[in-house]
């Protein structure tokens, strides 16, 4: 038993989600497949990059991590096969699988050329079915690498925001949103405690201040923001009972400062 | 083989689900795992507690039902796992449970303490993760319940809208509107029964009076409303070829009223 | 292992779609169950049809293709089972299989009505659980069709829009739109091929005109309209980086006219 995990951006109306798995049971009727997530921002390879990163190792041993944000379909961008210590990962080489790799040291990086793993006629719009999802199910299977295409060296890189540290302040932003409204920053809960370590400190968001780092989302008065390091492992600002995107007005991008009294 | 039921507020962008789905297979990968809902309302207790309770019973006996709405994660809030005669049950100790130990009683109440079930480290914001994924996944296993933690004899009730009943007139209200929209009121099928007998009755709603029940919801003209008992069995406003939910302008809390004529 | 596929109108919050997995699974440990949509809009038999039709026979042989969008349950309309040389069909008799059902003949066609298949009660708005999950589990075990109900000869057509053909002009229609705007026509390739043979052409859409083919997304600047023959097989009109349906502002039932230079 393999377990292949799929992270998309084609949503939950429409077939594709559908028949990528039909796909994949057609050739591997054994395989497991677990939903990290469909909703992906239509071709917003950043939140994908995002969400494997966070993701990828919370699955067993061996799992193929099949990721599809592929705007650049039917045309010259590379399909990837990648080897790490402990998985697989399929994508197209747009830079979507460079987080995770800068964690998850790639083994080996296969181009995948082979037309014997092509559906036919590939479609000009969804390699996803007609390319990844059988490379995913042969991958599953235990199919020699090698077989898919010619060995590699590189792969896109992805540009990311980065932090700004300087003597007494960290400057960071929001990369991610979540369902609850909670704001997730690039700054990991690593970092943020070397910076801080036992000295007093502010976290500035929008025109607001926080003091202190919580340990749950009701450490604080109803309807206050707080900051916690949450279960991304990141500095996250949330709202006790409520939406702090919505109570903040913040979005993607907006800045979190922490400063050293 | 075992099935694993999950409910959350969760939603479907985020990697939350994925991950919990993960934890469980490394865990026991030969468990199934059904999807009820992951859209209630974010922290809605009261409606993840009405799903739960119209969904259990047509698992098969020994599934366990793992609901996570979880406002108070990272608080002294206790974590449960229950045995009833045909089920198992894990949640947070936040009432979800209520009405369904109603109507299915607890065997067995564990308080869930044991660190060997925990992911190492628990983060603050993320027990279905780190906790009920685990526990859940052990329990399909058939670990002993005993392992978990200790026993213990209660568990939080939920305060739910009740039924005023008076000599000719039966009063509930809207509790669950569905995808069509259809209002489902707590007024169950029996007791709407035993209160109507064979006597003329009316239902009123909004402005609107309707005077029999329907079985089909293609019973009255289009754009009608009519009233039938569900599949939820309950009572139930709905609208020929639309939603009722529009058309009356109706919301979760909408008073229901029956009258003898 | 068989595999049950499942289109329905039930939305994901619900526990409708749950149910019909519990009582399927109940039936049938083994099966595997594969979503493809059930975010059909509302009793929209016709989208339902699409998404059958362009998604069946990607499944592998013997696979149960369950399709509930049922604006007449509880009504006198027909429940299906349906057997191809491949496949097999659980649906209501509402014109849902009719488009599937002209590409991939039907072998028998049982009108379902032997009530051992039934869940007791039965209720009056909830077939997809109560009768068509039951049907469609011990169909994927193999019980023979016969003991489901009666052969039956004919099966409810739909009236779907067609294509106007003459000398030199070709007019379809949107019939369909995805979750990235993409505007697929019924011009279906090979009739697009056969009309425009090795002659220029225009293709009309709302206020624009496009004068080619394209074999990418990316094949035109950004955020201009393109055509391609999509994953479906047919005419698409799309748009580089963007939603085609917001630019043109098309909606399904607006025009393609394909005219001969």
């Amino acid at each position: 038993m393999r377990l292949i995990s799929l992270i998309t951006d084609f949503g939950l109306k429409d077939n594709f989600v559908g028949l990528i798995k039909a796909v994949i049971l057609k050739i591997n009727p054994k395989v497991k497949i677990v939903d990290i997530s469909h909703l992906v921002k239509p071709q917003d390879i950043k939140e994908a990059a995002f969400i494997l990163k966070s993701s990828f190792y919370y699955f067993p041993k061996g799992t193929v991590h099949l990721v599809i944000v592929d705007p650049g379909v039917g045309t010259e961008r590379k399909k990837l096969l990648v080897k790490t210590k402990n998985y697989f990962f399929v994508a197209p080489d747009n830079g979507v699988l460079a987080p995770t790799l800068k964690k998850e040291k790639p083994i080996k990086i296969i181009q995948i050329t082979n037309p014997k793993y092509f559906l036919k006629p590939v479609s000009y719009t969804f390699h996803g079915r007609d390319i990844f999802a059988v490379v995913s199910a042969y991958v599953a299977k235990g199919d020699r690498l090698e077989r898919f295409g010619k060995r590699i060296d590189t792969y896109l890189n992805l540009d990311l925001p980065q932090l700004k540290i300087k003597k007494n302040e960290l400057i960071g932003q929001i990369i991610y949103i979540d369902r609850f409204g909670n704001l997730v920053s690039n700054i990991d809960g690593i970092t943020f405690n070397n910076f801080v370590k036992n000295k007093g400190f502010k976290i500035f968001i929008k025109d607001k201040v926080i003091e202190r780092l919580s340990y749950s989302y009701q450490d604080v008065a109803g309807f206050k923001p707080l900051a916690i390091i949450d279960s991304f492992g990141y500095l996250e600002i949330a709202l006790n009972s409520g939406s702090a995107k919505d109570y903040l007005k913040a979005k993607e991008g907006s800045l979190v400062k922490v400063m050293i009294n």
